[in-house]
This record gives structure tokens, C-alpha cells and sequence, in this order.
């Protein structure tokens, strides 16, 4: 597990797979970019109707496993809007900022660090001195709009656990260790996004904030980086796409004392997918020197006062969902069928994650097959997301659900009047198993590992 | 169902039993003020270690019923950013607005309607004329903070269905009578707010746009009214606190023919929780005049080309939560234990809803019962939320867990050591049976009415 670097095999990277996949995206309804038809938003995109269940089959499977069945962590779920004081308090509003530069002949802004020399790349002109932008998205709350009424959309969904975070001690009766979990949208409006979701400028995260006594929080930043690559390789993400990437102290940032990133080999290379963090107690002291508030821990066995360290198991939801739609795209050229002469592609993602788990398909129109197979789409839909398709040959019908990753297909065919059995195919063997209508269910529950 | 509101139980507001019901939202984690330790934000509320179960079982109750049960309806997750001219499409930056008028002297600014005569309600000075004041937040998006980068939060989760509705129709082969359904935050910079989470400037809505032939929309605007009254009392709302209110024409929003809202007796009294509106095709067809592009349906079978019309059933999550706790709640002077002096509260939630499905609590702190209470917690943690509690008497228990609608407590007591059995109580009727320990899942299970 967590190879250093130079171990994992290394590939080069594969812009045009890149584009299959987000082409694969669009058609079939995974993610769309957002308000299309005006041209866009400037990298912000929709979750289509397969999409969103993908995404919502990974949030649930980390909320589960984080929240449900852990004794040491509780939920939260905390507004985007805050006060504007937080922002203060957690140093957004001074150093969340990417320097610029204005061409003072054309008017146009870049990020300094993308410029090479000392004129505007597009005009020649020349340029003002760097200049911090924050990277806030900005509005007004109340009918004013004036200084006063300036807030933000939250960059980081944590700062919505560390304000709570006395709050949720009283009420739940939690002592450290124990964590706040929390999955939601954030915001940052970046000068270069890109990488089709991986950089956007609306994205949701999961994140934890894991509150242990100072002098255990090294023993449990190991632990969390273990646990958190553990999971993403329980996802089914292969191991050989997976490193831990531990920051020089050039990195960090100001508040941490040391992060270690769980990255994924993308289509476009290595890049983060999860980062974990000591943030040591900055936050809760920050917002206690703020808020005026007494943001301590008063542990009664011990009769002992500390404002807890905190790790910070931080991912990004949208960019697990394309490590995962990439991990799981594999093209075969020529095709798995008799006659096939185009290049097929599969989505191999674990049953648990598959947006439909199941494909019913009438072998012919008629005979009472379409009937049949409407039973045990209706039957199988009480139960799990279901497709149903009656259109074109079996076989195409097979790759058309392939492609979105269905993990079973399963054909009524003639021998179903006669026995009341129908056919399972299993996506990725292409096997087919022949199973009681009546037994699918129980089929199905087991293939997918619910008890 | 639905009877017309004279024949309802009406009651006189309660704003006692309100703030009785917002103490103990805060108390035992449902929901705080949103940045309570700088003093909140204005009208922005945060959802707790409880709050977040509940509405996430809210909104997965809705999920299911209204996707993955239907044939006719797919989901989507739309994002909240989109592009600053579908708001000019939608007519939300013409007319989403109030009437605001400012006094020329103290300079305070009020909502128009809600000023009674010509001056200042507060220093009795001049005012202005009412102006329009655009309710939705502005934020601007890229490094220039100009008018070209101005874009807006979206005020309702619909025009991310309607901008990607030849996507998803593509997609997903679905032609009408199908519907789109979407879960997501929305935002509105309300003048007037209050009531708790009832009108909030960050909220939560479940809309489902459902498109039909025009010639059918009558029929589905009757159809949606009826299935979405049926849903709320499928969640164990009383029917005598659930009414039908249909618009009179004057109520009307710019782009709606007919609605009726579906209205909640809240503690402060009657108010909408759903409103379910025949959109025409008002906005497909502004979109299509906007974007330039075709929005219409070509139906194959009949090859007829239209724009289909919308039926929207648009409900407030945070409402449905709320008025799910108001209609839960329950006092009981003098409580309901043997020696109870104090007033007791219970949440009768339905058992599916009820963020903790069971309780896990050793009779006493010794013989080797917490040790088997925790291997009880242990497995049923591992299907739903479970509390485990030794801490205090019995009765004491009993009530934390009713306060929070927890449908069972399950108790080791000193039988358990020699059969294997433990008590099961009952939180509304209190009555307790014995149930063998390696059964207890089932038995849930069984009472959930999860198959």
C-alpha cells in the first residue's frame, strides 16, 4: 500500500483517452457542462442522470464507512453562506489569493506565475506589478450593497465544522478522538481550471475534521492516511493509480504542519484526489481569538483544558468520480462481440458504485418476452436503480449498458415461459449463468455483497 | 384527502411551542444557527449531527419514490453556478424582485409592503419611491470584477433542468410523459425572513419537472397534486395539519397557469411546504428563443414536432424537515416515567425517518453488560445509526431517546447473560418485549418494513 513515487508504474499521459471519456460523459448522461446551450459556464458542470447516481453511490459509500459505521464520528451538514468573520479568522481573506497581473495596453489579466518574461503574451504591452486576487467568489447578503454586507461562498466546507464544533461536542456528548464529517459544495473562483472536472470552480468535498489531543496527533495523521488510501482502494481503484505524495514543508499551507496527498495517475498525469492534514489546533484558536467564544475541551477524567489538534482527511467527490469513471474505462478495440468492428468500450466500476445495477432485456419482441421482462423490471426497481431496453439486437443492447458500467444483463428469452428462468450476463466475464426469475433478487443482494 | 380549508382543524399559532421546538433543535444537534459564534448569519442555519440524518432520510425517501421507483422520471444534479442568461431567459433578473423604498434620512431601507404610510417607521423621515430590488445573490466569476462577470446563485434548482433537457432526453431515450428530478441548494436574498428554516436565504429544494404533451397537462398538473399530497401523508403527517391551496389568479408567478400549493400547519400557523405549478412551456420556449437552440420534442411515432409542457411539483426540503418536527413533537406535563415531574418531549417520527433507529443500553454498569451491549451496538451499526448509552438510569435514557424520536431502546439486563435475550421498548407506546439478541437485526429490519 502507498508506494513512494518512483515504484508505481508510470505512464505517459493520454490526452485523447481523456477526451473519450468526456465524450462518454456527455452522450450517455454522465456530466454535461454546465447551461451548455448559452456555451458554458466557465468550468462548472451538471451531473446528467447516470452521473448523479454515480456520485451519489460514492457518497453514500464514504458516509457510511466515515460516519455510520465508526462509534468516534458524527455528521454535519453546515450552510455555504457564513459570516463574513470566518474568513477573517481562517486567513481566507488575506492570503487565499493567486497574484495577477493586468497588460496595461489590452487590459487583460493573467496569473502571474503563468507568464514568462515581462510582457503581456498576447499583445506585447506591458504589465503591472503582481497583485494578490482572492479567489472567494464574493456577494451580498441583505438589501445593501455596501462593505458591510459582503460575504462569500465557502472555499473549504470545513470551516462550517470548526464554528459547530462546540456546539456538536454538547449535543452528541463527544470527547477526542472523535471527528465531524461532512460532505458539501464549495466554491473558488480559479484563474486556471481545467482537466474537465478535476479543477472547476463549484466542487463538492468530503471532508473530516478529527479533533485528538495534541500529543497524539502524529499517531493519528499516520492512521488517517492509511485508512483514507485503504478506502479509495476498497472503491476498487487500482493500486498501481494510487500513491501517497507527502508535501515538502515548501508547500504546506499556513495552516498546516504537515499534509499528505493521496494521489490518482489521471489520464493527465498524477494529481491529488484526497489531501490528509495536521492543522494542528490553528483553527479552533483562530476562531476562538475571533469569536470571543471558549472553544476548549475540558476533559473531565483527566481535569485537563486543551483546544484539540485537528487531522484533516480532505477529498474532492468530483474528482473521485473521475478517478473512478477513468479507472474504470477500458476501450477494446474490434469490439467483445462476433461482429464487431468498432472499438468497445466498458466501465469495469465495482457492482456497488454502477449507477444501474441491472439491465432487463426481452430477447425479441414478442411471444410475451417484453411482458415478462417488465415484471422483473418492475420487481428488481423497488430495490435498486434498474434499466429496462427492448430496442436492437441483444448484443447491441448489451454494449450499450456496458458502456455505462451495468454489472448484470439479464435476458428473457423462450426458455423463460418454460421454466420461469431468465439469463444473467455478467458484464466483465461476459459469462451467462441462468437464474429463477423469482430468485434474481436474492441473486442480485448477494452479487453485490447487501446483506 | 386535500379537504378544503374551512373543513380543517384550525389551530391559534403556538409561537411558544416553536421556540420550544428550536431549543431543542439546538440542543440535541438538529440544527444551529449558522455561525452562531460570530452572532449567525442572517437567516442561514446549519444541520447538526441529527438534522443532517434526518434530512438526508428525507430526501432519500423522496429519491426513491419519485426516481427509482417510477419508469417515467430520471434525477440530474445540476449545478449552482450556470450562466448569467438563463437568469434573462428565466425573467428572474426582470422581475424576481421586491419593492424596496429608502429613507432619504437615516438611510434604512424597507421593503415597500411593509410600510405603513409615507415616512420612516423608524426616525419619521422622507422616503423614497419603491424601487425593485433583485432578490437573487450576485457573485462575480473569473479575475475581473466587472459587468460581463456578473452571474447569480440560482434562485430555484429548475433552470438546470430546463437548460439540460435535450441532453438528458438524448441521453437517456426518454420522450413524454417523463419527468426530471433534482435535489439541491437555492438561494434567495429575502428582505423578510424568519420562522426558523421556514424562509431561509439558503435552502434546500426537490423539484421535478414533468414534461407532457400540452393536451395532457391538465390531467398531470391533477395527477402531481394528488401523488405529492399522497407522499407527504406516506411520511406520517397528520392529514387534519396537511391542506390544498390552489392560487387564485392574482397569486400567479409570471410563468404559471395554475398552481396549488400543498400547505403545512405549522406551530405560527398555515404555510406552503410544496407548490405544484403548470409551467406551460414558458420556459423551454424562452430558453429556446435566448440559447438558439431547438428545444423541442420530435415524436417519432406520431412525427409530430413540440415543445412539451410542464408540470412542476417544487417542495422546500428544509420545510418538509421542519414540519415533519412540528407535527413529531410532542409534550407530555409531567412526563410519562414513574417518578416524571419535569415536562417530557417525544418525536414521533415514522421509524424510517428517525435519524437513530435504535438505542443500545446496558441495564447497569456492571456483570458484563456494556461489554454486551457493545457487541449488539457493534452489529447493528453496521446497517442503520444506533446510539450507545450508559449514562444515568434507565428511565433517564429512555428519555434522551425519546426527545430525539429514536423508535427503539434496546436494554441488557441481566437475563441477557443467560439467554441471550434483551428488551425491546417501544417509544410510543412504551411497551417493552423480549427478543433474542441474534435476532434483533431481523426483528428491525422487520419493523422498518425494509425487505
Amino acid at each position: 500500500m502507498g508506494k513512494p513515487a518512483e515504484a508505481v508504474d508510470q505512464r505517459p499521459p493520454d490526452q485523447a483517452k481523456m477526451e473519450r471519456i468526456v465524450s462518454l460523459c456527455k452522450r450517455r448522461g454522465f456530466i454535461f457542462p454546465s447551461s451548455e446551450i448559452y456555451g458554458g459556464t466557465g468550468s462548472v458542470w451538471d451531473y446528467g442522470p447516470l452521473g448523479v447516481l454515480l456520485k451519489n453511490n460514492v457518497k453514500h459509500a464514504w458516509w457510511r464507512a466515515v460516519v455510520q459505521q465508526r462509534d468516534d464520528m458524527v455528521g454535519l451538514d453546515a450552510a455555504i453562506l457564513m459570516h463574513p468573520r470566518v474568513w477573517e479568522a481562517s486567513g481566507h481573506t488575506k492570503v487565499f489569493t493567486d497574484p495577477l497581473v493586468d497588460c496595461k495596453q489590452c487590459k487583460q489579466r493573467f496569473r502571474a506565475t503563468d507568464i514568462e518574461g515581462d510582457r503581456c503574451p498576447d499583445c506585447g504591452g506591458e504589465l503591472t506589478e503582481a497583485r494578490p486576487f482572492n479567489l472567494m467568489f464574493k456577494t451580498f447578503m441583505g438589501p445593501v450593497e455596501d462593505q458591510a454586507a459582503i460575504t462569500y461562498l465557502r472555499p473549504e466546507t470545513c470551516q462550517g465544522i470548526f464554528v459547530n464544533f462546540k456546539h456538536v461536542l454538547t449535543a452528541r456528548r463527544k470527547k477526542p478522538p472523535f471527528g465531524i464529517a461532512q460532505i458539501g459544495k464549495s466554491f473558488r473562483n480559479e484563474i486556471t481550471t481545467g482537466n474537465f472536472t478535476f479543477r472547476s470552480r463549484e466542487f463538492e468535498q468530503y471532508e473530516i475534521e478529527y479533533f485528538v489531543p495534541p500529543e497524539d496527533a502524529d499517531r493519528w495523521f499516520e492512521y488517517w492516511v492509511q485508512e483514507r488510501l485503504r478506502w479509495y482502494l476498497a472503491l476498487g481503484i487500482k493500486q498501481q493509480n494510487l500513491r501517497l505524495r507527502p508535501h515538502c514543508e515548501a508547500e504546506l499551507a499556513h495552516y498546516a504542519s504537515c499534509c499528505t496527498d493521496i494521489e490518482y495517475q489521471f489520464p493527465f498525469g498524477w494529481a491529488e484526489m484526497e489531501g490528509v492534514a495536521n492543522r494542528g489546533d490553528f483553527d479552533l484558536r483562530q476562531h476562538q481569538e475571533h469569536s470571543g467564544r471558549d472553544l476548549a475541551f475540558f476533559d473531565e477524567a483527566e481535569k485537563r483544558r486543551y483546544l484539540p489538534f485537528v487531522i484533516e482527511p480532505s477529498g474532492g467527490v468530483d474528482r473521485t468520480v473521475l478517478a473512478l469513471l477513468a479507472d474504470a474505462y477500458e476501450e477494446i478495440p474490434g469490439g467483445r462481440g462476433a461482429a464487431g468492428a468498432e472499438v468497445e468500450s466498458v466501465l469495469r466500476l465495482q457492482p456497488q458504485l454502477a449507477p444501474i445495477k441491472a439491465a432487463v432485456l426481452p430477447l425479441v419482441r414478442r411471444d410475451g418476452m417484453p411482458d415478462r421482462a417488465r415484471a422483473i423490471y418492475d420487481e428488481l426497481r423497488r430495490h435498486w436503480f434498474v434499466d429496462y431496453d427492448e430496442g436492437g439486437s441483444i448484443g447491441r443492447r448489451y454494449r450499450r449498458e456496458d458502456e455505462i458500467g451495468t454489472p448484470f444483463g439479464i435476458t428473457v428469452d423462450s426458455q423463460t415461459a418454460q421454466d420461469g428462468t431468465v439469463t444473467v450476463r455478467d458484464r466483465d466475464t461476459m459469462e451467462q449463468v441462468r437464474v429463477a426469475g423469482d430468485r434474481l433478487v436474492e441473486f442480485i443482494r448477494d452479487k453485490l455483497g447487501e446483506c
